[in-house]
């Protein structure tokens, strides 16, 4: 499978009607799933080196409209994950003392330790996105955001942290389904807003604010705008994605100081 | 399953010696796991009911000898929820900055919110069993600490919380061949600190503190002691009392204020 494809290169400009939101990589459900299946077990070897080094770090940005499927990717993708080495992060409407510092304050605390695999259910890139939607910045605040946040990856970079955006990417038909489901579905009920509708009418200028986030996308801190149509794809190619950055970080259990064979273990 | 009989009752006085290690609730590996995952479904319908209803939270506490099996539990228990919905914390060794404030500061801060199942991968009782042992601290402030405890599980307990412990009950031949496995597999090496036969050699030392500890049990805050030489038992009597707390929490799909069936999704 090739996932470059889905990256979004240093410098380019995202118009992302280009980006196919139904893609589905040439698979059924079926061979997807199985395909996923047989992913699991070297995930999880790989993260169990990432936990036993304890040297790097991965943090995973999720982005998406509403009923983009965070969630669910949160549940399908992390969920296959040792719960020991994930640490999920929810960002939900600021609270008042986070609104009281700089917007990066809150995101900084929850940036995983060493060995850690962070997942942002939401993040830093609200700040430039559901702002920018209802105007509550500006122009020249959203650019130097941007900046600010290109800023604050590196330095995470250069701690050890290593970092992957995904943007869940959507069309405006499947937000409806997936909306009506909630309606019709009395155990979901509690998941609609009616406030969704209203963010659902900005459809253009969500766009307009995500194209301008992804194109920040760099060689080090990309984003990936990820075909989210059907979830089954969308399982798969985060999984490939994750497990292809997994290999390449290459953690290796760590060196032991002492001879295992000398250690006697004495009966009690 | 009758799981009561692995519950330590308000006043019961603990001695360990009475408690199997290797009791299978009258089931082989093989029955075991196919009960447990006839459980998944019913735990994931209930996990999420707590979560959307958000009125309650269910803290865990997870206790035991090294290789007593916490880390497995974690993993097989816990990581079959959903991830959304379920806050791990590890407490190791206190950082300076933990050691400057009260025992409990650092573990309140991680107390779930509600609508969340925490997790604690060991927990505020190392500060009367670790301690102890080392007689880092006296039988008086012991004595202290175990009131103290039982007046924040109270406090959290009003809040909303409901607590589970878990001491997951191993025998010393069980440590003793969880220990040989990761002298014997390199891929394990890390996982095994020669720190690790100093605390063996404490056993007795520990299980007089256990014991304290678990006699402390009360109806709203109570032990379980799981036999926890078989992995699959305890895993399978772990789920089983979780599920028949989340039924008894019994949370429910919260009411809207709209009416779902006058909501008209626009077309975009």
């Amino acid at each position: 499978m090739n996932t470059d494809q889905y990256r979004v290169k240093s410098g380019q400009k995202v118009s992302l009607k280009d980006w196919a939101t139904d893609d589905d990589g040439g698979y059924d459900k079926e061979e997807s799933k199985i395909l996923l299946d047989s992913l699991e077990a070297e995930l999880a070897e790989w993260q169990e080196r990432l936990y036993a080094e304890g040297k790097q770090a991965l943090l995973i940005v999720l982005q998406a409209r509403d009923a983009g499927g965070k969630d669910g990717t949160v549940k399908h993708v992390f969920g296959a994950f040792n719960p020991n080495g994930v640490q999920i992060s929810n960002f939900k409407v600021p609270s008042e003392e986070e609104l009281a510092h700089d917007f990066l304050w809150r995101i900084h605390a929850k940036a995983p330790r060493r060995g850690v695999i962070g997942v942002f259910n939401r993040s830093h890139y609200e700040d430039v996105l559901v702002t920018r939607v209802h105007s509550l910045i500006d122009d020249r605040t959203a650019k130097h955001r941007l900046e600010h946040i290109q800023n604050f990856e590196a330095m995470l970079i250069d701690g050890g942290t290593q970092i992957i955006k995904f943007y869940l990417h959507i069309s405006p038909d499947e937000q409806k389904d997936r909306l009506q489901e909630r309606l019709d579905d009395p155990n979901k009920h509690w998941k609609f807003s009616e406030n969704d509708l209203a963010e659902r009418a900005k459809w253009p200028q969500y766009t307009a604010a995500y194209e301008e986030a992804l194109s920040t996308s760099t060689k080090d801190s990309p984003w990936y705008v990820i075909p989210a149509d059907h979830k089954w794809f969308r399982d798969l190619l985060i999984s490939r994605i994750l497990l292809d950055r997994l290999k390449a970080m290459d953690s290796q259990y760590p060196a032991v100081e002492f001879d295992p064979k000398k250690i006697k273990i004495p009966k009690i």
